[in-house]
């Protein structure tokens, strides 16, 4: 009998819960799988206690630092063989997972740019929907400019309204108001030039995808589903 | 600040996958939220590899106590402060989960059982779809007779059409024909007297709900979360 090994993946989530649900169900749907068996292994750590991640980010709230860091040590101890983080704004502390644990860690920026770049190899203007505090670490632009391509944020009122929208997504709310809102500011990053929108937090995909949204469009969160299956698959 | 703390619930999932994200999806929805950080810390492993149930049981496949054992020891070791186990039939086999750890087990069948008396305290008979293992090994049967109340299961050739219908959804099929089946045998159960169907299999509600079925029906997928939130957060 050949036994197909699959490499184990640990999840850090709950950064939101409505997230890793999402990248959890989108794992299963890329999965080809005719029986329970030819599922891959996953262990998911949903622990939503870990601090706002914007408000560390601003200093204006305590850092989830160690709160990642534990979990991704947890999630090594119980035999995970790779991590991964279904959260971008986490990812301006991605430093504190990669210093406690000894597995590799798929980071979903870098992942999410080369697939921006592979969706559109001319990409010169990437429009970018993160929140606050990924733009304010730099995450989309260090990562693009690494490409050589420019990145495209919204100005200062469509950031107020992205984090509210966020919020109220956070808070269960899926509503067609909150899409339409979403859609518009996609449209705002359209308008400043961008030939592509990167959905570059895992809560966009929620309300925004490609049946709404008429335009390229690369979201993190499946990015991250397409690396960590052919990772997990030795591919 | 007041620090309402919760309990870290372990989720022995991949019993199948989808019924795990079902179960997972279940909790989100029924969890009042308005940030993250209300929501509770589940750990979940989602193992797949795990043999069989039903062949086990039949004793013609290998027993997937080893597996499970090992699944709830991770998650306490985790920190998980209770476990819960996504699949109705592996609870043939839960006597090595409770020997392996030392933190409380809900068990999905007593559960069940209990939010079937609630929904109707004159309970008689109900009506059980639920695979050939957790039919063999007496599940339901032996929980419903502690109430006082009759086990109505499938004849022969609809419990090997239940177990094709099982199939089909574990390989991802949720068609219509599948629904219309699952809602086909639902009803001989009506008719072989059932005043109540339990849903005893973590599959069934993914194709058969109270809007398919115009019929008291308690699914064990819900029960397991109601009685998962309460006990999570100290009810």
């Amino acid at each position: 009998m050949l036994v197909e090994r699959k490499r184990i993946v640990g999840i850090i989530g709950g950064l939101g819960p409505e997230a890793t649900l999402d990248f959890f169900g989108k794992i299963l749907l890329a999965t080809t799988a005719a029986k329970d068996q030819d599922h891959l292994h996953l262990i998911i750590d949903n622990n939503p206690s870990a601090p706002d991640r914007t408000e560390a980010v601003a200093g204006i709230g305590p850092s989830p630092a160690d709160s990642l860091a534990c979990t991704a040590l947890r999630l090594e101890q119980a035999g995970a063989e790779v991590l991964v983080m279904v959260c971008n704004t986490a990812h301006a502390f991605s430093s504190a997972i990669t210093d406690a644990v000894q597995i590799p860690f798929l980071n979903i920026v870098d992942v999410t740019c080369e697939a921006a770049i592979k969706a559109r190899p001319s990409l010169r203007r990437a429009g970018v929907l993160a929140t606050e505090g990924a733009l304010s670490a730099g995450l989309y632009e260090d990562a693009l400019e690494a490409h050589g391509v420019e990145h495209v944020a919204l100005g200062g009122a469509s950031r107020v309204r992205f984090m509210e929208l966020i919020g109220r997504i956070k808070g269960g709310d899926k509503s067609d108001e909150v899409r339409a809102g979403m859609r518009s500011l996609a449209l705002e990053l359209v308008d400043l030039g961008a030939e592509l929108i990167i959905a570059g937090c895992t809560e966009v995909p929620l309300v925004l995808d490609d049946e709404d949204f008429k335009w390229p469009l690369v979201n993190s969160t499946d990015a991250l589903v397409s690396r960590t299956i052919q990772y997990a698959t030795y591919g």
